[in-house]
């Protein structure tokens, strides 16, 4: 974490303690609970004796702007057992708490927030001049000075079990939003707006993306004309990016025989996140998970030399998750995804040439998308767990972590560390992007592998004559079709550019004396593959434009008794207007080369 | 069936009374059972009292011709079942056929054949003169004129269980070969030779084209970079055709819920071709069998116009079906079908038109892939089974029979007419195509549906305000991948036009000294996305060119120091030999232009 985050949330914190605070003031017989920080803000939990409404936050945020300037020291200190019994004798909530952390031998802190520290502390059902909190820490040391008052606000209310367990309490959650300033607050709130306008469920029903079905089933999109075209377009991007880069692609069936998931250790490892098994001929199949079996496979399906390696081997494989019905979210969460799957088989001295490719590919992905801002999480192990979290190959994971590193400072590209989060088998990275208008996703995950190629039996015969196990770098730039068109679509906000764009053209004779000529042009438009809708509504003029352009059409075409005069058509672009008249000629040689160079 | 294969069904039917005739004769104490026909002679099965060997097929052979010359006639005549019983006293095997055919109350039949047919009826285990067989008739009358003598020949002994039951006795069964000529067996001959060279099993693997994995299961073949290269190609040029044919494409998940099914009609019609289900959060999911439901739905997630319509909405979905283990048959008969479909929802005035354009795209790949001889098998109804066997819409049948019938006519399709095997809901059409060598396969399917867009609400807004539901077309000319793919290995015997080549170009560097300007060779084919190979072995020259002309490689490009001199490459072919020095640019340019023309 960076030493503003850091501080952001030490103030979060503190500002959930002055929340507490604020609301014992105003509603003395409220029970808080626990207050912690989020990726926005905080929240605390209450237990109130009567009903809140939204009306109550403007009270309760006032007061705490009230008590802010009061609150110019907030320290901690460890108490006994018995001292914190008694300090929250009236609150049952605090007292599970305490009883949890004494079991746990843990020790028990409370913090303390006020003008003057020197009174004794208070329990937190009776702030006077300070307010005390059981709390484990990571506050600002003077709350008064360090806080922007303007900076934060109280967001929503919600209900929240006691603990998130249906079977107990439901309590009342009020949820604050704080950042270091107020353009931050503003900058973030403008995004939310934007995000929702934005919302990828909301722009794929009405640009006719995708839709889900009951007798279907949820989580498994329906993709519409619209976004089966997205996909063939990213598709075709991965394709050409990938012959010249040189992976060769692969096609494997989406089920498998449970003695592939066994060999490999999905099974019973990975089970829960499977589909259940078909039970067929006496065997069980099941629905593939992840593609890395299948793809073992085929390079085990004929012996292999060191001269065939390194083998990149690719497939936009679609697998099958398991995911919660209550968990799946449009297009972010779903059962069914089309991944930009590869896995690279090499030697170690290889290794590091791959994986820099493998960058190089994101990074040439990242300027297609207009994707600015990224970061590369790279997760290593714990040298202290190696052979129980980690596989028992300290030399092995020591090389490649030492060459990931290498390449990534080499490369410069923005990463953070993060220790003992690697997968089992190597070391993982996880990359982060955020879309135009701030919003974070984790779109895809390269790893290591050096466990799984030797229980494939996976071999080379090597220079030497001797039988080797390649390395495995698992890789996915493009994330998968469901994940990153959702993305697709808040990042552009619709307005996909032109090579990606469903409708590219829109061709619009301005009245029925142009229906033929236009009904021509579309044809010539077809012929050389260019995507076009041809408008022979009744509608007026303006509106068949409105149309073009709620639809997010990238180009119009509009024909009337001027353009025809002279064999020409005049173009408009949804984003700088009239271009100008132009031959149909022209117009096909401008769309193809912006198409070509996917601008 | 057209008078010549007629003739021929009578003459291989003849045959296998003169096989039985002739077996009697040198081994009396043999049972005849049964006698049919088959695509290429005839076979019949007996019970030998001891074993045969492949020896003795050619005295038998040979006692056949002695005995045609003596059969001058050949007649059938009904007799009552204790005549039946009578005759054929000593075998077992025709008295269960006789009692059979007495229950089902049909008539008995015997046909006799012989020099002079006067003589009584003989029980075909005592031939003297005549022989006789219960026989249900099919046969020339006079064999000794009608059969050529050389045209037949017995071909290979088998075991077969009594009736294909396992718990029978086992039979030894005798098969023989029979066309109207010697020139016509010869070149069936040869036909059989030609389709074990161009196995796609076997060239299958040995190009590297597919295999089959225990562990991932039967009939789930995984595609090896070369054979991923040739789907490839095939959805590029399916795409390709079908967008310049004004069709959209959608893609689907390959499961759904039961309802889906049960809705369909699937389930529980068709659940036996179904894999079994997935037990999944209380409810039911099956691997598609089947496209259409999905693509139904698709057309049924926004309300529909009539200015919608025709709407073609094709996807290369991949459907899964259960075969039984022993049913499988390399690609030809699998458990994973990636299928060219398409689904055209139309109103009936459209329905002509729409069709018309179907047999298009097929005239249209027949002459891509060089497929000379075809034929379109058009599936009727049985007007006296409406509304059992056929959907109940007389008028809707009568109107597209009669509609397809005119399309065939109009457009010079060689088809035949097969009433009473239309499917339910609509007149279908199976296209049989011959591969390059003169072997029949079913490829494709077309079918007409009334039935299934209602059960599904399929509804569109008609221009007069009311809701109508539209005819639905299922059409997959290319068929399956895997199906097709299979195909075009023996049609082309593994040397596929360079288009469809996995790879196109070997860069064949004469010694170590021309590495250098091979690999920048290689380098200029990849950015024009030509798919080559690069030789960097030290084997000699000679061996590099045998081992691409093995591989069946379209095109070499060879480079030595008369090349590099002039910098140039010398280019040859595989099928034309050298073609002479070229630049580079002239090397990619023709091949190219050949690539982009499909030749």
């Amino acid at each position: 974490m960076d030493q503003n985050n850091e501080k952001l949330d030490h103030i979060r914190h503190t500002l959930a303690h002055l929340l507490a605070a604020a609301v014992i003031e105003l509603y003395p017989d409220t029970k808080p609970t626990i207050g912690p920080t989020v990726d926005n803000g905080f929240y605390y939990d209450f237990e109130f004796s009567k009903p809140l409404v939204a009306e109550d936050l403007k009270n309760i945020e006032k007061r705490m702007r009230k008590i802010l300037p009061t609150w110019k020291e907030m320290k901690g200190q460890e108490i006994s057992a018995d001292e914190a019994r008694q300090t929250f004798k009236d609150n049952p909530y605090k007292l599970e708490l305490i009883e949890e952390i004494i079991v746990k031998k843990e020790s028990l802190t409370v913090y303390t927030a006020g003008t003057d520290l020197t009174a004794p502390i208070t329990n937190n059902q009776k702030p006077k001049t300070n307010f005390t909190d059981l709390c484990r820490g990571g506050h600002v040391t003077n709350p008064a000075e360090e806080i922007v008052p303007d900076s934060f606000k109280l967001s929503r209310l919600a209900g929240a079990y006691w603990r998130g367990d249906e079977k107990n309490k439901m309590l009342t959650r009020i949820y604050g939003l704080a950042f270091l300033s107020r353009p931050d607050l503003d900058k973030y709130e403008e995004m939310v707006k934007e995000a929702e306008k934005r919302d990828h469920r909301k722009l794929g029903k009405e640009m006719d993306i995708f839709e889900f079905d009951e007798e279907v089933g949820p989580g498994l999109p329906l993709w519409l004309p619209n976004g089966a075209t997205m996909i063939e377009e990213l598709e075709k991007l991965a394709k050409e990016t990938e012959f010249q880069m040189n992976y060769v692609r692969v096609r494997t069936p989406h089920i498998a025989k449970d003695l592939l998931y066994k060999r490999s250790g999905h099974l019973p490892y990975y089970e829960e996140s499977m589909f259940p098994p078909m039970e067929y001929e006496g065997g069980k199949y099941y629905l593939k998970a992840m593609n890395c079996p299948h793809h073992h496979k085929i390079f085990a399906a004929r012996p292999k030399s060191y001269r065939d390696l390194p083998l990149r081997l690719a497939e936009y494989g679609t697998c099958y998750r398991h995911e919660k019905s209550g968990e799946l979210f449009g297009l972010m969460r779903v059962r069914t995804m089309q991944m930009n799957d590869a896995h690279i088989y090499c030697t170690e001295d290889q290794f590091a040439d791959e994986f820099r490719a493998v960058n190089e590919m994101y990074i040439r992905y990242f300027k297609i998308f207009g994707i600015d801002k990224y970061i590369m999480r790279f997760s290593t192990h714990d040298p202290k767990r190696l052979g129980e979290k980690f596989v028992n190959e300290p030399e092995l994971w020591k090389k490649t972590e030492d060459m990931v590193r290498k390449v990534l400072i080499d490369s410069k590209i923005p990463y953070v560390e993060v220790p003992n989060e690697a997968a089992f088998y190597g070391p993982k990275i996880d990359v982060q992007v955020w879309s135009a208008i701030g919003r974070e996703f984790t779109l895809a995950t390269n790893q290591v592998d050096f466990a799984v190629p030797k229980r494939f039996d996976l071999i080379y015969n090597d220079s030497d004559g001797t039988a080797k196990t390649p390395l495995c770098i698992h890789r996915a730039p493009l994330g998968t079709h469901e994940r990153f068109i959702g993305f697709l679509i808040e990042h552009y906000g619709g307005n996909f550019p032109l090579w990606l764009s469903p409708i590219q053209v829109k061709v619009i004779p301005i009245a029925e004396t142009h229906f033929d000529v236009a009904k021509k042009i579309q044809e010539s438009l077809r012929e050389k593959m260019i995507r076009s809708e041809l408008d022979l509504s009744n509608n007026s003029f303006g509106k068949k434009i409105r149309e073009a352009k709620t639809a997010r059409i990238p180009y119009f075409i509009i024909i009337g008794d001027k353009d025809i005069a002279v064999n020409k058509v005049t173009l408009e672009s949804r984003g700088n207007g009239q271009i100008g008249q132009l031959s149909i000629e022209e117009v096909v040689k401008r769309l193809t080369e912006e198409i070509g160079a996917r601008k």
